[in-house]
């Protein structure tokens, strides 16, 4: 039975366009399908992108386009496709992920095919990286902490004038000039930062606000930077929290909290170890110490989102260091990322890209953590 | 009945996320689910997008959490959080697009909910831009041409020296140093290029090929700009083709014949016309030139892709201006971009983005057509 069974991926979604680069080596700005039988890969690619397909891919991928299934071109018809690719293989029945679009997952039912749904395993693969993989990550978080660097570099040369605004090179300091300073130094070193965050005061409170307008000095400044290599597609990620001037005592402590709060949860991890338990930990950590995960006013406040996540050829990708039932394993490269968001006193996050292993974690590159910038 | 269905769009797929983004006005690193109900848009995020989401979106949008749902949070229940939504707004009915995943689907379904699978029809309204729409892609055309002006800079202040390579401040010239000078430009001015297009002689061949290594002398180098303005995240889409020295007479022929097709095809468009058309225009152009589009040695060569694309808050929208079917409207913002691609002679493209009138089109950024640099 197994021999008659084809696995088919359809690239449209944001995971299953990586799952496609991940087996077969292929990058496509469209969606492309994948058909897996007994470890051979059909790509099925427009002409356009056929002499690219075959560069590119590894070697047991078989590319194929709809002329060299014989089929006419005109408005492509997936089902067609598909089709004339189970013949070729002589295979009726199909599994897929249940990311897979219902609209063609109808059609192909409507053809008399048979199409079931299964948990993906691709996810547990792509969990596991190889020699190779953590070598592209190192490369992209080696360029993060050296974008970093600039960054701070930046902070350090600014002045501080009337009502703690920031100058530099004469011009108003803003997230933007932190930002394009960053994004600048990641060119060249082949990586790419989109949506880097450079946020200080309480813009930070949110996560995922990128940060806009003039920083100031004696707040706390988020700056997380997360590049993609644009050759291999692997990312970094690495968060510093810095504060230009002299901080508030309750925002000097909070920096603490979090520190503390970062080194004990690396001293834990390892193959094994539940990734609920380490989030949970970090909790209790900020709750022991006065910080209070709770909503007020319509928003949450304190320890606001998890611990980390898995990065590869998805910035987020599995394990979530969370509630999730996920458990690490050695070759799993995930961050270490807890934080502190208050309205009023800012936001807070440390944050470290390593590669589990049994015995705990191998660094992936040193980034000092130095709170207060002269 | 009509008030009694609502729509439903999870952001997965590389189109439904950028559907989020234009019905609400949200940016979602992270998939999203999104309920419309007779014009009332309910976004549903993670606790941790809530402040962010509350800020970024439109006025018709109401922003829900798990726990503003009253959920308890843990590892998120996409199916519990659709019924909490469903029983606020009393609805029973939901309809999705085909891109909506099979497996939340399958379990919809399941929980005795109604759903069925209709045409998409925000592709209809995403394709007419307003006024702010079409600012925010001239804004990125307008800095994919000082891009393009920067890049040709280099190539003019290049040396040509032995073996016809080329010298830019004592270094060789590469593909990657004139990417990195795009990219400078492009960040300066609020936009980042992923993946920009610079590749000389064969590399230029297969048009999605990014370009590497160094550039040579009397050959054809293809420069393809699409940068995505990093706040708005509209996209520009901008082609030119350069000679540094001295083109063979072939490919001097060849881009003069790309270079009228390109002009006959902007001199048609207009609202009305349909976009095989246009195509087929350029491809009897190019064949009674000489120029045929065919298989040989197993590689399509010719002109082997469409003469164009939308743009839009994804770089490659509808209409598609190829065998699609579709038909110009007003308010249309497309690509013109006719190419040729032969292995040993080389690859040329130009390409503008403009948008469409009733009457034509506006241009949305005037950059020259130069091919020979000295």
């Amino acid at each position: 039975m197994k021999a008659h069974l084809a696995e088919i991926i359809y690239s449209n979604s944001l995971t299953t366009t990586n799952d496609v680069r991940y087996l077969t080596g292929f990058v496509a700005p469209d969606p492309v399908l994948l058909i897996i039988n007994q470890n051979r890969y059909y790509l099925i690619v427009s002409e356009m992108e056929e002499g690219r397909a075959k560069r590119e891919t590894k070697n047991k991928v078989k590319v194929l386009t709809p002329k060299s299934l014989s089929l006419n071109e005109g408005k492509l018809n997936l089902v067609r496709i598909i089709q004339a690719v189970l013949e070729k293989i002589n295979i009726k029945m199909l599994i897929t992920t249940k990311d897979f679009p219902v609209g063609l997952y109808k059609e192909i039912e409507k053809k008399g095919l048979h199409i079931r749904i299964k948990e993906s395993d691709i996810n547990k693969k792509r969990r596991r990286k190889n020699n190779i993989e953590i070598n592209n990550i190192k490369q992209s978080q080696q360029a993060a902490i050296k974008a970093m660097k600039a960054a701070k570099n930046v902070l350090e040369k600014s002045q501080i004038k009337n009502n703690n605004q920031l100058f530099y090179n004469k011009r108003k300091l803003t997230s933007e000039i932190v930002r394009i300073e960053i994004q600048k130094t990641l060119l060249q070193l082949g990586c790419i930062g989109l949506d880097i965050i450079v946020a200080g005061g309480n813009q930070a409170v949110d996560p995922h606000e990128r940060g806009t307008g003039p920083l100031k000095a004696n707040q706390a400044i988020i700056i997380d930077i997360f590049p993609k290599n644009e050759k291999t597609g692997y990312w970094g990620d690495l968060t510093r929290t810095f504060c230009k001037g002299t901080p508030p005592n309750e925002l000097n402590k909070m920096y603490k909290t979090v520190l503390h709060a970062q080194k004990a949860a690396l001293q834990n991890v390892k193959a094994g170890i539940s990734c609920d338990q380490i989030h949970q930990n970090i909790n209790k950590h900020f709750e022991n110490s006065g910080y209070i995960t709770e909503r007020v006013n319509n928003k949450n406040i304190g320890f606001i989102h998890g611990t980390g996540h898995g990065v590869g050829l998805d910035i987020h990708e599995a394990p979530r260091i969370g509630k999730s039932g996920d458990v690490l394993m050695a070759g799993d490269v995930i961050t270490i990322e807890p934080g502190l968001y208050y309205p009023g006193i800012g936001g807070i996050r440390i944050e470290d890209t390593i590669c589990i292993t049994s015995k705990g974690y191998d660094s992936l590159g040193e980034c000092p953590k130095k709170f207060i910038l002269n």
